[in-house]
């Protein structure tokens, strides 16, 4: 859904050979050929509202501000390289990931008792409802005639987990899954099985009541989203994630530089009005990453 | 609003001379005078629902079931200490942490223009809206006579942090603050600034416009709560965390047991209805340790 | 071969239940009965030569002067609790740790062919060799007498490791061991196998030939001391670690103080003219560690 | 010194614009143009004495036979780069890294009242001492028309350094060197300041007695080697790493391979018979990355 075209070709300099890695590190390069740094020079003296100049200038006093340097999304790249290498592990533990777009803007997509990856991918919102599909294509179609942007919610969920991942205390599951999520350009908020609405809840509505289902502990419900105690207990893990709307608009804002002079900052060239749907691929890498490093380390914890 | 009478008794152990730290570490020991063990005897057996019970069973195999072990919110007496000592580092640069209950159940309170450290702990519930604070523990009052529990939120905001806090990829602070909040007992959602909302907003509507007051670089608004790619702004920080009701309630609940056999579980007794109130503390030490952390990095970024 | 009677009470405060660990962090205090500061009082103000006062004070500009803080060889008694866990993780893979003294002063035991557990505890200078360990005890007798103290030599084999632990560039076992060691304190050298002798080898000497021994790969000798590359090749880990005389002596010296005075300083009270024998116990327990810590990190190597 | 011309083209991928440091993470690439697989291909199936070869196999099941893969000393070119970056950084706090050749075999130089670090350069074998040098690049050749290879030991000295750097337990300055230098390929051994040799010393004779020279406290003697209790005294930092015997040889050794079969090995096409001289300037960078590290750390001592 980007206008840019990035080829993200991918070269894998260690660690790999004849499609089999060897143990030691995996180092990958992935080119940028196609910043045009030209781009970005109206802003080389402003402070971009919402993004990270200001913030950068203060903690380095130097900036690479074409194409916003470390702090813009195109390092994610490399991210998603990554998970999918941590997929590979976990697809061979029949653990799968899986994230889609369930809002942009107000328009939220009903919650789906199965979701195929076929739907996710049948249109280009990343949204497994083809009604809310539409409306979602609709409303983002809208936000860019007026040169805005707006923001989204994805939901990801983990199937198959084993129970028994995560550390008691200051590496539980959903923290560390939470911690990862808000390491996503973007995101503004994290919340896990029940989220925020389990503010709401009463205890005796929220418990997910633990059954037998052939044989094997289960729960009826999943308010817990498959992790009690920073531990998982086998359900499916699910969470959301929320994304505010892309800081660059195609709209004229007021701002300052860095001499401290008032001066007027527009987004210029090629720009995304709703980056969700990018950050699809984004969820699902970062979830298997953490999802990855907690299957390996829960081998630390019986002899 | 405790039931228990937990005597916090601290005993520094080492790194403390005359209350003066030395540098090194910092060893501290709050024994535990008031488990009784007798009041869990009866889950010994049993996985009680939303309990880490059965998760940390599958973990490692053995469990210390008397008083939840180190699933137990006692646990973060700890953390208030080392709150208490990184406050005092905060303290010297002008960083304060401000936190209180902010919902109980749907009685949400508005957000408020300001808030007085007298207001907050003027009632037990730690809301510093009267109206609000009464309607609060009338509902805790009802939750606990229908031996129930209840969720609630906490509002958090730390003031005067420098410019600059926070890394740039993998340790932005907000992602920190998250993973801090989300390894606290029974937190089910973190948000940053505007949070979910974002996702719901336009960019023109949700951008925090730099501006100048008197010759220092500010923002108008403050949707980034503070925070704009993971690094400091020098606004205020702002951000909010869900807390699920309490899994522990008087009402007889269905679960299983280890042998897998059907059994009925009911809490007994001290327990309490609502812990949000208790969480002020914990949040706002998870919070001061976090910061304290990015202010001691953040003097290795520039020579 | 202390003459502080310095009772080391161990408490175990959590981790363990019923003597069984529980998978969580083991957390244990041994309180310091014996200390009696007034031993200090006569170096509070000055620097004592080759301690660690005046280091200590550069860097933090505060220090507890009494009984050296943690630069004291007390801090000790824990990292020997910690290996005694830690061997019987080992045990269990029949791996087992052995130190003895190999030097006093010039004083040097030939090279055994084999070392018995008995032979070692059969005397006080912790050495296998009944001739060696006599004129050893005869040596510190008159270093004892003369107000002075004596270094010496501890040679450590870790018996049955399997092949293959270690990383292969930052965390090389060897490089693991060394540190470990050398944070031990008054300990100046650290060498793996032929060590410095190596300096003066040719290849063909050094190399250690692989060879067939009842079906299993092993090698007929072992300068590499059961490391090649940084990682176990399964013969015997053998090492030597040097340890420096212990820097309070019974004799006038010469120093200066905070104030930059000239001042005299003589030891005071209980002191030990060689630690050495003393120190057994604290290098099997940092390679038990060690062993444990990369025994678990081997585990991650193949899925 | 090598036969193999490696030109070590250094391609800065980020974290550098227009020559200045981002303050974000610096990465590089170095593509290794000369290697020639075929010089490899007859040790494909044999396990080469005192090589990783085995131990590896050991590990991962799998290997990059072709220039030994991570084990190749070859790694260590992203040591220097690095190291020299480390070292713009210590110069700014005028401090210098130096090291040499002390030993080739048993030819030791005489330890230096100054080294200069012309004379290190001036001839091949990076020995100061020009009659030393003379007799060890005699000794080279000797060695490499027998085919053999033979050890030597380097010695290094960093001056300037401030009082105070290093950690009082696990991360005392001198563990982290030797951990650093026991990391570079064929390192057998690692002493600081008096070594070995303090093993055979009294404590009047080794203890470096503080003096005051012009209002400044210093030491007297430095069998310290410029560290006290883990911590830097401000005294330069002596310390000596011990290399093996390369293990590549042009002789014939017997050995078997991973079927577990006798064979016959040799070396083939280029290798060194003294590597010592061309591990000057990784044991400077080392040196270097490690003090630049604890120099950074030294500056969250104090607040």
């Amino acid at each position: 859904s980007s206008q840019r075209t990035e080829e993200d070709r991918v070269e894998f300099l260690t660690g790999i050979i004849d499609a089999i890695s060897l143990g030691t590190t995996i180092a990958l390069l992935i080119r940028n050929k196609d910043a045009r740094s030209v781009d970005y020079d109206h802003i080389k003296d402003a402070y971009r509202p919402s993004h990270a100049d200001f913030a950068w200038d203060a903690k380095f006093g130097i900036r690479d501000f074409r194409g916003g340097g470390r702090a813009s999304a195109r390092e994610t790249a490399s991210r998603v390289v990554g998970g999918a290498v941590a997929q590979q592990l976990l697809s061979q533990q029949n653990i799968s990931v899986q994230a889609w777009v369930s809002a942009v803007g107000n328009l939220e997509m009903p919650y789906p008792s199965e979701v195929k990856e076929d739907a996710i991918y049948a249109n280009e919102v990343r949204c497994p409802n083809p009604q809310s599909a539409i409306k979602m294509i609709e409303l983002i179609k809208l936000v860019r005639s007026e040169g805005d942007s707006i923001g989204g919610v994805i939901t990801c969920v983990i199937k198959g987990p084993p129970a028994g991942l995560g550390e008691p205390v200051f590496d539980k599951l959903h923290a560390c899954l939470g911690k990862a999520m808000l390491s996503i350009n973007a995101v503004k908020g994290f919340e896990i099985g029940s989220g925020f609405n389990a503010a709401s809840m009463r205890g005796s509505q929220h418990n997910d009541p633990f059954i037998l289902n052939e044989n094997k502990i289960t729960t009826s419900t999943n308010n817990s989203g498959g992790i009690q105690g920073g531990i998982s207990n086998g359900q499916d893990i699910v969470f959301r994630v929320a994304f505010k709307p892309v800081a660059t608009i195609m709209k004229e804002q007021e701002s300052v530089n860095a001499a401290g002079e008032k001066v007027s900052v527009k987004g210029k060239g090629r720009h995304d009005p709703c980056v969700v749907p990018r950050a699809v691929p984004i969820v699902e890498a970062m979830a298997a990453l953490t999802l990855a490093d907690h299957f390996l380390r829960n081998r630390l914890s019986r002899i």
